[in-house]
């Protein structure tokens, strides 16, 4: 538990069913004049009318748009220069990502881009972006990464095989619309994917080594939200009530984590994600229990106080007895959502094991946040298990 | 319930014991360069050493720093003029606040002031601040208003007698720092009144017509966090974990406030404070138990899902029987606490009672987000329970 922490978020957000048709009158908390947006998105919410419901309240109020829908799922530096080239030429005031995490991360830099001398690339790290970006409006379309709310976005490096970080308080955005009308027709894989992708954010914050009084409040929250809907959501995607709870959860699981980090499924995640092109919330979701087994000795008490916003009746059981229920819960989770279990299908070879070992090793900044060190014999266990 | 909500707040917090410390490294969250500052502030804390403390960090960093410690309690619309006039000719990068609501109140409003052609009166209402104001840095020293996370300023009007606010997403500060070790020398009865003014938020926000699933969570936190602290705070001051619960706890009280709104303990709280100088903290917690009688018929559901959070055992009991002990609760920390309960020591005569009431009724900015709506005689004779 550390002792000095901090938070940060976006700095307006407008939640509940059909909010996001008050994109026209809310645009007054960008605190800038808007003349000119551009929408950044991908070919299905054009299909699925939400990028239309955004243009006409923009057009309704005298606003020019442009619409880019070229944004490819986790995608790499590549994919991120080739859109920032293609509106080059442009002044926007304002930039509108909707979508999966891929296009709020995507929204996220381009912003940054347009008013910072610097490529992608030199932007990697931490706190390595210069000048504040463009204000932006952010609107997930799934109930996963809460990277409506965080100041990171994720860029996937082909030739290295990588996925890396772009970490600065300017990527946060100015306004976030939270409408679970949009995640209505979510399909089962990604509703099932991405909603443990947003668990495993709120509980790997909870048992982070940087676990704080703020993060643990969200994390709590979010798990309390997720565990009474995620199944109802899968099994009955339409239920308004339940793609809430998803929704407002995911978001929650994102303020956890910019607080308090997450830590060892996400490092092992990563090199899943930058060779194999595993989409993240599914590598999140595969390695959840299998990482969670692992902790399990050093994080018994912590995990114990997950039981009750689980939904698990606690009355009468010692901590580890709690802990055990805890992991069994996702184990149950990841049987019920029909989470991946076989890294052979998405091309792994047991051999290349040892190498992936090694790149998740070297994803020091979230391995030092979780609460039980891994060598890198753990690592390639933890893998083994996946095959 | 409300089904659209918003939610805004600062935009960086830095927390935990001696976070105050970390100043001069945190000034890069501000996102401009700094080379001079404005504390503004009141006597005792350059007494205590907390100015020193923020002082001699700016220093370190090369900044050259102004101090006005001539903040009055509970400001009037001419003592913020005074304030502003006195430091008019001068350009600072940021200003720093450090104090209880009134300090921190009046750095939000000169920040905007120094920013905006206008005068604190035409400010007065919400959103009629034009342009963002000079980045501030809150620093809270009581666990009371949550000023420093509020989009809202009050302002004392002597010759109306009356309370107003100035509410603009232009008053959130970009940096607060929430160190409970500056609320440790804090004296008895302010942790009194501050405390359950901090409380009074949650409360009212947990039941307000515009409660919503964000400002729930903020509140219901504030609450377990408060109710597990504040007698431990009263009579063990030096306690640093009370401390921090506090502190934590009212900045989630005015996060709760800012999504959902407070209501009728604050309309009869203003009149109070405008005519008789009634210190706000201390006009909310007199008739906090007052007004929750009155409202407890309308409300029981709410009050019942209060109690646990509150550390009231709930096993077998029935909600009105819950929403009994919450009341019961209220009223006991009053008497613990010595809330002063008899309005004649403030100067009130009963035959003003009439006349008060009457600029209670007009508050319906508060008055509507109360879940029983309260006619003149009801707000009459509240104010009579205090006789």
């Amino acid at each position: 538990m550390q002792t000095i922490y901090q938070f940060q978020t976006a700095q307006n957000i407008v939640a509940g069913p059909n909010s996001l048709q008050l994109l026209g009158e809310k645009l007054n908390l960008l605190g800038v004049e808007v003349a000119s947006a551009l929408v950044i998105t991908q070919p299905p919410m054009v299909d699925l009318g939400f990028v239309e419901q955004i243009v006409s309240q923009l057009e309704a109020n005298g606003i020019s748009v442009d619409t880019n829908t070229n944004i490819l799922p986790e995608p790499t530096l590549e994919n991120i220069e080739q859109v920032f080239e293609a509106t080059a030429g442009q002044n926007y005031d304002v930039l509108i990502g909707i979508g999966g995490g891929s296009v709020l991360d995507t929204t996220k830099i381009l912003s940054v881009l347009k008013t910072n001398d610097s490529s992608v690339e030199q932007l990697l790290g931490t706190d390595l972006v210069a000048n504040p970006g463009v204000p932006t409006i952010l609107i997930p379309t799934t109930s996963g990464t809460g990277a409506e709310v965080t100041p990171n976005a994720i860029v996937t490096l082909p030739d290295q095989e990588l996925k890396v970080g772009i970490v600065s308080k300017y990527l946060l955005p100015t306004l976030v619309f939270l409408d679970p009308v949009l995640t209505l027709k979510l399909p089962k894989p990604i509703t099932a994917a991405t909603g443990m992708d947003a668990f495993t954010h709120s509980l790997e914050s909870f048992i982070s080594t940087k676990a704080n009084p703020i993060s643990d409040m969200f994390a709590l929250e979010s798990i309390r939200l997720i565990s009474s809907s995620i199944v109802e959501a899968y099994q009955n995607g339409e239920s308004i009530e339940a793609r809430e709870k998803m929704l407002v959860g995911s978001m929650y699981g994102g303020m956890a984590l910019t607080s308090a980090g997450t830590a060892a499924v996400h490092a092992l995640a990563y090199p899943l994600g930058g060779k194999y092109k595993i989409p993240h919330g599914v590598a999140n979701s595969m390695l959840l229990p299998h990482v969670m087994k692992y902790n399990m000795d050093a994080i018994t008490d912590r995990l114990a106080l997950v039981a009750e916003p689980m939904g698990i009746s606690v009355q009468g059981l010692s901590n580890s007895q709690l802990a055990e229920k805890v992991v069994g819960k996702i184990i149950e989770w990841t049987n019920v959502l029909e989470i991946p279990q076989d890294l052979k299908n998405y091309g792994v070879k047991e051999e290349e094991l040892p190498e992936i070992s090694v790149s998740a090793s070297q994803v020091t900044r979230l391995l030092n946040n979780n609460p039980k060190k891994l060598s890198l014999a753990d690592i390639e266990a933890i893998y083994r298990q996946l095959l």
